[in-house]
């Protein structure tokens, strides 16, 4: 800018948070009653952009190794904040794994640069704002009692999205249809063995008005998973088996789609790749997240009017979100006009 | 914006214009003086986006094509520049072809945003400008003398690129390196006819300082062409065989890479997508282009630093230039800091 002050640099600060949730939440193999996040904040020329690590505990993240990783990185040797491809290489480079934590800067740098540009990261990428799709509602594993109260409270969601893979996936299914027809996607997260039993459950589960099935096997059952695919009536989605842009390759034949989420895929700028070369590998793509606040959640809306399908519900699900950002009404995603991420801090405490 | 005006709508215009070529252009099939271009305008709120679409006539688009496909468009329908996925899926869908035209309209809408961000559009990607590859400079089938005259001014690049296909093939390598001994990229434009006379030919290309051959075959020979890249020992680039991000998929396996250029794929949002899908296919990049002005050059120079190659030479064959925009220094890419695409126009003519 000019030759006699020293050039501003970019300035990172994070603190550890605990996401109350509103319901325990119960996966196949786990159950959970706080999801622990790391919110980050960059800082540049008088603008703030906000970011966000979501770390449940069965992917291996915790906030200490978050802190640990961000407080490694300098991203004091940057005096540019558009310089992404740089910044987010170095990142990436500093550690392997951390994907959460690398999500965390690649969002706050995408708020900061949006902030900069004075436009949300829909509208800079092109996107057209009302091609959003309805975001599904996720119903927990849960007692009888619990399971038809929570799809009570989803009524506002046009489609919910049911974790199975437990012991008892019909009586869960025949439940939520006691209460709504609904459509549903079915979410096994690696929960079942046997691919003929699996068929003929997918079988069982289309007749019940499911739109797909989402990991039914263990991820590294490759060939099972490619043998689901084409016998399947339902399309079969990658979550565990697709983490990042370099696991598509793979995942082509196997799959008919990918749910891309930023924590595994170290944020936005790779996702955005991901839905690219997704589409051009023709299979569909699901924007998910885990429990987050509307600061990672909103990251990702920006992505939506790109993706077929998308599990953004994140922030629903817990009762302190310090962020005010892009809304669900009547089911739908609606982003807003904000510049960035399109979030606000609400909060007292500081990043 | 407001309520009580009426919103701004987008404003295209466009004038035919003749590129003065310094010399002769000589292809295996073809030679040429002259290369008619299509100038091209969007104006919106105050905002001017400047484009271009350039037509040799083997690709079959003329100035009249262009102009009968530009003023069948109706961008006034759009109150909103930044909805790129819709303006350019309404540009392509209104009819087959004129992908030079469609380009037009996406490098204006381009530069258009890029000046409303206030930002060169290399920064928005976030790109590492100083990762711009050096250009190759063409040097066309002529005679010896010419040939010998061309690489000496040709002195200020650091690869050249040889138009071969001809019946003098070994001689005009023979003449170059009778001058020099930089090294070459040998593009053949579909001039070869026999696979083993063409692999044995890229041996003796190799021994001669030849880093990568260029469309060797005719591009519906897809099983020869992947016959010479499994044997080649230097990387087969496809051109004439890829022109869109539908036509990456086939060319996977068959080639090592790729030479896109905007008059091909219809402008810098498809080229972005294909340059993302084919590294994520394992495949390199080479961005070129035809003869062009300095807008169209400087529009495909933004994508420039995440692109192995770059052939961006246009600009410098033609005498009658009326942009200003990016530079090439000692045969390296500098991108500018201007918004957009980095031109401004320096003609006294209205587009």
């Amino acid at each position: 800018m000019n030759g006699f002050w020293p050039k501003e640099r970019l300035k990172l600060t994070f603190t550890p948070y605990d996401l109350i949730l509103k319901h325990t939440f119960t996966l196949a193999n786990s159950s959970r009653t706080v999801t622990p996040v790391m919110l980050v904040k960059i800082q540049f020329n008088g603008f703030e952009g906000f970011g966000e690590a979501s770390m449940p505990p069965y992917l291996g993240e915790t906030q200490k190794s978050a802190a640990r990783f961000l407080g490694s990185l300098n991203l004091g040797q940057f005096t540019d904040p558009f310089r992404m491809d740089e910044i987010l290489e170095y990142t990436d480079k500093t550690a392997p794994g951390n994907s959460a934590a690398k999500a965390s800067v690649d969002i706050a740098l995408h708020d900061l640069t949006g902030k900069i540009l004075q436009q949300p990261w829909y509208k800079t990428w092109g996107f057209t704002p009302e091609n959003t799709p309805d975001t599904s509602f996720t119903i927990g594993i849960d007692n009888e009692e619990t399971v038809m109260q929570k799809v009570r409270e989803a009524s506002p969601y046009k489609i919910l999205k049911v974790k199975l893979g437990g012991p008892n996936d019909r009586k869960m299914i025949e439940t939520i249809r006691s209460v709504t027809d609904k459509p549903l996607c079915a979410d096994v997260n690696q929960g079942w063995n046997n691919k003929k039993e699996a068929l003929e459950m997918i079988y069982w589960l289309r007749e019940r008005g499911v739109v797909f099935v989402e990991q039914p096997l263990p991820k590294e059952r490759k060939d099972d998973h490619a043998w689901l695919t084409e016998n399947s009536p339902l399309p079969i989605i990658a979550d565990e088996a697709v983490c990042r842009l370099s696991d598509i390759e793979e995942a082509k034949g196997t799959y008919s789609g990918i749910n891309i989420k930023l924590m595994k895929c170290t944020g936005l700028r790779e996702a955005h790749k991901m839905i690219v070369t997704a589409h051009a590998n023709q299979m569909k793509v699901m924007i998910g997240c885990m429990t987050e606040t509307s600061c990672a959640v909103s990251a990702a809306a920006q992505l939506s009017p790109r993706s077929e399908w998308a599990d953004l519900d994140g922030n629903l699900l817990i009762t302190n979100d310090p962020f005010n950002g892009v809304k669900i009404v009547n089911g739908k995603i609606i982003l807003n006009e904000e510049p960035g991420t399109g979030v606000h801090f609400i909060s007292d405490f500081q990043i």
